[in-house]
């Protein structure tokens, strides 16, 4: 019973009444809500549990009126499910005991078989659904982006060794794409038949690539993946202004881009053809709301309510985030966008 | 007595024998006789002694023929010399003492006297010219990436506090780069004064701003820095490939690119009127010489021995590097761009 379709119909590029918006990580630790309900737990743990995940998944809508829902759970989640050793660090971020570093490692990636391993995300998916009036959004993390923590081990700067493994071993590198590509593939086509109606890809640290080894060594996988789905899909990447036709041509009816790019250069420079979400940085969001609202404003400007745009952070809300600017924010979109 | 001139030829986009290499961080912690000169102790201690930066700064010509070396010293070292209370933690970077917050606080930026505060780095250029027979690159940081480390306190991924004061406190941010500004022209004066034949500015995390923000906030006191300096300079900066025609803009005779943009979309976003330095992606140079020389032929087809290229690395030497690989690559570069 999705009643607001904003974020379908700008997906396809289609006329809206107003801009829809939503927040990667707008259910998270900067709502004393999700705090509340988490506790200590490692977000793992939590994403286990249906009844909490539904929880954690329709708390920013009980604050602000969002055009969209994003299920709660983590990139490493599916990993996590086929038995890799993974714990999600407060203020670090993923965490793997063991990190991949050869091709006799590869073969702890197993196929992901989502009704036995993950059944409580397609639950918490199909919960979610009944309680919602607006698209529910399911995600995964891109190939590239996973074997960024798999191979260095967690969060780095430079990822080192995972482009050693990409350099030094071709064929340890496909194999551990083509894992993780089925991996992605039947994670999202688990949760769209459990009733996600538009999916986004994370492909967050892709921008550490130049475009030839990313055309080579990480976009056939890609494609695997966003080729032929069932719903829209966002293709997402932070710092890939030197990236975004080839982002584009490995797939994604809209390409998300991070605050770096004024909107208008990022969509001349893939093509109108796709839609666009994005950007506002999420650093000005945890200050004052004069700030954060002039900054908005640049991005509202910038997108001139051309079809085709979906408002978002550049990346996920920030934990030291005033709800309330959020919430202005929300407001401040569907007011200056009406058409 | 400077027999080779390759770099500046480069800088001036004149003909060359041979394609200039030096690399950033050349002299550092990948060299066992730079981990052997420098001990436990701190770099801004070392840098104190003029025997011994000296030393460091002529160890990695001994090791191979590059055709330029960088004075030893750190970004950080002219806050210091001011009183500034930071220390350089190995593995992390810079961390201040008492950051930067408000207005108040700005008072401890001093002019810097570079004959008063920081003579052992004069001394350190002066006794290393007389040993060089390739120019000597002087730098300084520029002030958006010290102000990143003198207000976030030490190294972030998110800059959220600079960001912050810069959006909510222009006023205060106005002063901060003001100052940070003269004591940066200041200290690259007397490096020049004192014999440094060309100079870097490293504008390392300026590319974490949008175009906007950069001209309004940055662009205004980066030019005061690289105006009318009496020798050639270098501006670089990381991940800037949605910033490179307002980094032209604020100066620079060549422009420093890392390794994510091909040098040939990078200089004909910018313009071929400047020279351009880079970009092999060090972390290729931590593994095998073949993967290594594979993307460096990559960078230099891309150069396609055209004036005005200086090959470096896309950012510093990582620790990890073998010192074959980047003996390797000087002898490359030299062979494979002989006119």
């Amino acid at each position: 019973m999705t009643v607001n379709d904003r974020l379908l119909r700008a997906l396809r590029r289609q006329s809206v009444d107003r801009t829809p918006v939503w927040f990667m990580r707008q259910a998270g630790r900067y709502l004393p809500e999700y705090r509340d309900v988490r506790g200590d737990r490692d977000i793992l743990e939590v994403c286990r549990e249906p009844e909490l995940a539904v929880e954690i998944t329709l708390q920013p809508l009980r604050r602000m009126p969002l055009d969209a829902a994003i299920v709660f759970s983590d990139i490493m989640q599916p990993l996590a499910a086929i038995g890799v050793g993974v714990r999600i660090e407060a203020g670090t971020g993923p965490v793997v005991d063991e990190p991949i570093r050869a091709a006799a490692d590869l073969e702890r990636l197993r196929p992901l078989e989502p009704d036995v391993d993950e059944p409580y995300l397609l639950e918490t998916i199909r919960l979610a659904r009944k309680e919602l009036s607006v698209p529910l959004i399911g995600f995964a993390g891109a190939p590239f982006t996973l074997a960024t923590y798999l191979v260095d081990g967690g969060p780095s700067r430079d990822h080192v060794r995972t482009k050693a493994l990409m350099h030094e071993d071709p064929a340890a590198w496909r194999s551990l794409m083509e894992r993780l590509a089925s991996i992605v593939r039947a994670h999202l086509d688990a949760q769209i038949e459990a009733g996600a109606q538009v999916v986004q890809l994370f492909d967050s640290w892709v921008g550490t690539l130049d475009p030839l080894d990313y055309d080579r060594d990480v976009a056939p996988f890609v494609r695997r993946i966003l080729e032929d789905l069932a719903v829209p899909s966002i293709h997402f990447g932070v710092g890939t202004a030197h990236l975004l036709r080839e982002m584009r041509d490995a797939g994604g009816d809209a390409i998300g881009i991070d605050w770096r790019m004024p909107l208008d250069l990022a969509w001349e420079a893939f093509g109108t053809d796709r839609a666009i979400q994005g950007n506002l940085d999420p650093a000005v969001c945890t200050g004052s709301w004069p700030a954060a609202e002039r900054k908005a404003l640049q991005v509202l400007e910038r997108a001139a309510m051309r079809d085709g745009h979906v408002f978002n952070l550049g990346h996920g809300v920030l934990p030291e985030t005033p709800v309330e600017n959020l919430q202005r924010l929300v407001d401040l979109v569907h007011e200056r966008t009406e058409r």
